[in-house]
């Protein structure tokens, strides 16, 4: 080693001892007669002293030179601190140094290495390399390792074998896009990278294993949105002999853990919710639950309360729900029209904000005051469930447009009541999605889940009657303070199942085939009733790091574009690459 | 949970208990008035039992109705065994059936679910979900599991962080060949998957991430020798501020760790041995040192005892080479001719074999009677240290060949002598590897390992002076029973040295630039001295597991020409992905 500590560790127990450190000067104080140097690796920060007319001239004449982020090694006596820092676990000594070297010198950094920096986003990604250095950045990739090691232990401790599955495996052109990795060996035909191992662990489950797990990267070759990356990790697993119920209470427990053991917080319940449910009182299939505020219908299906008053706009609508924003009926008129910019912003979409103040003293004043008496607004308010001081805030509209862009807003108005608390956790679990989604552009179904999603047993009819929308699945998701952690279902296991899954999916024989021979044939080699799920890892790190951003939790992110900018990928290759793997770019 | 146990773990103590079991039928012996089954699962193989009269007369129906590999489940009452099983860990008991399912039923498989099967490598290869239901393949993936998280647990508690690097990174045309993936929303451009994370885990210590490992796969489109894959997967490692010494230490501890909670074997010294040694010894970089048998010379730059005779093939020669097969002086003719067969195969390539046998009675024999003198042949017995009853070996030509050739020969006599047990480990270091090697068909200099790498300190005058192949790298390869389990090297940590040795490789500044700028630029800004290794994983495993086979350890291996021939990819794309992509294939 070439030194005997890191800067970490050193001690008041340490004093006399000589040793040796190494690591990067973070910074350099000479006031003339003393130096103090700070040296920082990851461990920590351990000052070093120099004194004019003790410390040797060399090692005083090289600490002059220093400058930021300079590699050096030092030796020199551990001595007790005349002016000690609390805030450093080293602070309370110092090294006098004898001997001062430098292992490598550095230029002036692009940006401050300190936990605020002064370096843009993109510089920062440039130089990622030096982002790194920064505490917070590596804190939160060293969480990102703890986590790792927490999930694998404690599926291996439930029995999970940890199988590693291909990642040149075949294209599916159901679903987002593949990446593909032409054949040299085979000109003409390509690999495909794995949005997913779902096949494999399924076959795994055929092959007897079990109990599977893998955290494994995955790749989508999608538009990039904000915070999304073309390569992610998933937490993989896969279990067989089980139900929905077995599932969601192993997986249970490995958050509980995780919390407990990254975070030392206990979870309380982990509730369950159906989709339908959730859609109705929440507009998401991923509510955050930190807070109330759910839903109420003042039109629909079953419930009518603004008909018959000649305002055009809920006339003409199917739906009219609405929130309950507890306390906010002194809103001012700002504030009101904030929110109303708020829900009218392009990304959600909606014509107005209708509202009803149930003032204080039990007055009511509306935007629809025109069109309903007080009459009419006291049963909203009732419906509401609102209290004198509580601001209704109501969307109308059609199908689930209105919950949807109502879920926004519901979601700003904790935002801005603080009803949001990160360091609060709420983990609940949403069940029995659809098994179908229709789309009417392409006028087709897709599964919402996958097509290999099992329908309820109960539900079975509805895909015979041609009753497609009615379907529920076996699947869930997990969902932590309104961000969806994880998701799977209970799989299909019989042939025939899947065989009219595919049908309804509208693959021909031939296609289903060609794609899932392998998995059909499977099935009918003696396949078990299994099931499992995987959790986005990057966005478990995010969530239990405190942060919205994926990429401040992966080592070396891509932007926006797909790219590398520090190492600059994609790039081109060379003509003779091309000509080898038979191919030709048409740009 | 569809069972209550699994089939491995009933116990005489789990008598008068209801169970509910779940599995694959492994056989069933219908002997009229009784019928057996046995029941199979990851976790072992229970029996049960059904008794014409006494169990209900659907479960014997359906028992009847049952083939191999159908999916059961089975509740029932444990009882005790009339005739035990001391085989099998559930052999205490047996289940006494009250109701049997058939969960999903089976074809018949193509070949048989047992230890040793009547199925072909190709065969087993399509149905490998059938294959990995085998225990010996099952124990296999086990294996791995467990070493992955030994690997794991010994490397967090020596303070590595594992960090993922990305999969989606920069072609560089050094080395083995990439494979590309093109980008569509860089058309024109690629990605490369990684030979290795190699540039990358030299950044992160830049970052100052000080001890870094992963478990990784890597990717190489090579022509597949037997037993090479296009994706592998490495344990991948590397530590700063620490010298050679610190490295083999730190790995030293990980082997013994994994054959200690693995096989439960101690590991003793671990010894060093130079390149050189090994090759002038061994005439191998990777000894199997588990016997002696070095060479001994009778003819190079330092000792003739051949010349002046007359024997015109020997006089031809600068190299006369010899292994000493202790106790083998009285093998036959055809003995002697078989392996004379054997170095003569194209694969090795001797012209001839020389031998001399020291016969038990003292006298002395030699294929080579007429050109050399009982005076002559004690020389060389001398050279060779042997004993009566001895037989000498000896080949001849030039330079590394005949070496290379006699280490065939000398692990072929391992084998037959009986040397080579592969319950015995014998674990060694093979140290200061050459920096360069230089290739004749294209008259360069390449690195050894790679440009990374760095010179002994001792040995940078060379570069300067242009001796290059006197250097000797910091580099250091694993051996274990004469198979390289792993390598790697302290690197190059100064910007200028870095910028001689892609000089020195032929590199134009440009190209230097081009491919690894992002590397040299992060030396400016205080990178640390640093080194590491990579343990190939596969191997690992294979040789841990007493097989010459990596594909064994590999759940779904791809064969000799790349292809998956269980998802049959790769596979021709939609004509709708190249026009995305912008290439097209030409064929």
């Amino acid at each position: 080693m070439l030194r005997t500590h890191n800067n970490g560790e050193l001690r008041i127990a340490n004093v006399n001892e000589i040793v040796t450190l190494c690591g990067w000067v973070q910074r350099t104080r000479d006031k003339g007669g003393m130096i103090w140097i700070d040296l920082r690796d990851r461990y920590g920060i351990t000052q070093l002293m120099l004194e004019e007319g003790k410390t040797p001239k060399e090692a005083i004449e090289t600490a002059r030179s220093l400058g930021r982020e300079f590699v050096i090694s030092v030796t020199g006596t551990v001595v007790e601190r005349l002016s000690k820092n609390d805030k450093l676990p080293t602070g309370d000594i110092e090294v006098k140094v004898t001997e001062l070297s430098i292992l490598n010198p550095a230029k002036l950094p692009p940006f401050l290495i300190e936990d605020e920096t002064d370096g843009g986003d993109d510089i920062r990604m440039k130089y990622r390399y030096l982002d790194l250095r920064r505490n917070p950045v590596r804190q939160n990739l060293i969480l990102r390792h703890k986590m790792a090691q927490e999930v694998r232990s404690y599926l291996d401790k439930q029995g999970f074998i940890e199988v590693e599955t291909p990642v040149l495996i075949k294209s599916t052109p159901e679903g987002a896009r593949d990446f593909v990795v032409p054949s040299r060996m085979n000109p003409g035909e390509f690999y495909a990278l794995p949005q997913s191992p779902q096949t494999f662990k399924q076959l795994l489950m055929v092959s007897g294993f079990d109990r599977y797990f893998q955290i494994v990267k995955c790749f989508r070759d999608e538009d990039l949105r904000a915070d999304r990356q073309p390569e992610f990790t998933q937490i993989d697993c896969e279990m067989s002999f089980i139900e929905q119920e077995d599932i969601l209470q192993m997986f249970e427990g490995l958050i509980r853990q995780l919390f407990q053991n990254l975070k030392g917080l206990e979870i309380n319940e982990i509730s369950r919710m159906t989709y339908a449910h959730a859609m109705k009182y929440y507009g998401s299939d991923k509510p955050d639950i930190r807070f109330g505020m759910e839903f109420y219908e003042l039109k629909s299906e079953e419930v009518d309360l603004t008909s018959g008053k000649n305002f055009p706009v809920f006339d003409a609508a199917s739906v009219v729900v609405g929130i309950n924003a507890k306390g906010c009926a002194e809103y001012t008129r700002k504030q009101a029209d904030e929110l109303t910019d708020f829900v009218k912003r392009p990304q959600i979409g909606a014509k107005g904000l209708i509202y009803v103040r149930y003032n204080a003293d039990g007055s009511i004043k509306s935007s629809v005051d025109k069109f309903y008496s007080e009459e009419d607004l006291k049963k909203w308010i009732e419906a509401a469930n609102a209290q004198p001081g509580d601001l209704l805030l109501i969307l109308c509209g059609d199908g689930d447009k209105p919950r949807k862009q109502l879920n926004e807003l519901r979601l700003e108005m904790g935002n801005r009541l603080g009803l949001r608390n990160p360091n609060e956790y709420s983990v609940h679990w949403v069940v029995d999605f659809p098994l179908l989604e229709h789309s009417e552009e392409e006028n087709r179904w897709f599964a919402m889940h996958h097509p290999f999603t099992s329908p309820k047993p109960e539900d079975i009819e509805f895909l015979k009657s041609g009753d497609l929308g009615k379907i529920r699945a076996n699947a869930y998701d997990m969902v932590i303070n309104g961000v969806e952690v994880g998701g799977g279902s209970i799989r299909i296991f019989q042939k025939d199942l899947q065989a009219k899954m595919f049908e309804t999916l509208g693959f021909s024989d031939e296609e289903a085939k060609h794609q899932f021979g392998f998995l059909m044939d499977a099935f009918e080699y003696g396949a078990p009733p299994h099931g499992g799920l995987a959790f986005g890892f990057d966005r478990l790190c995010s969530l239990f790091g405190g942060s919205d951003s994926i990429r401040d939790f992966i080592a070396f992110p891509k932007n926006n574009s797909g790219r590398d900018v520090m190492i600059d990928s994609p790039s081109t290759i060379d003509a003779k690459q091309l000509d080898e793997l038979k191919i030709k770019t048409i740009v």
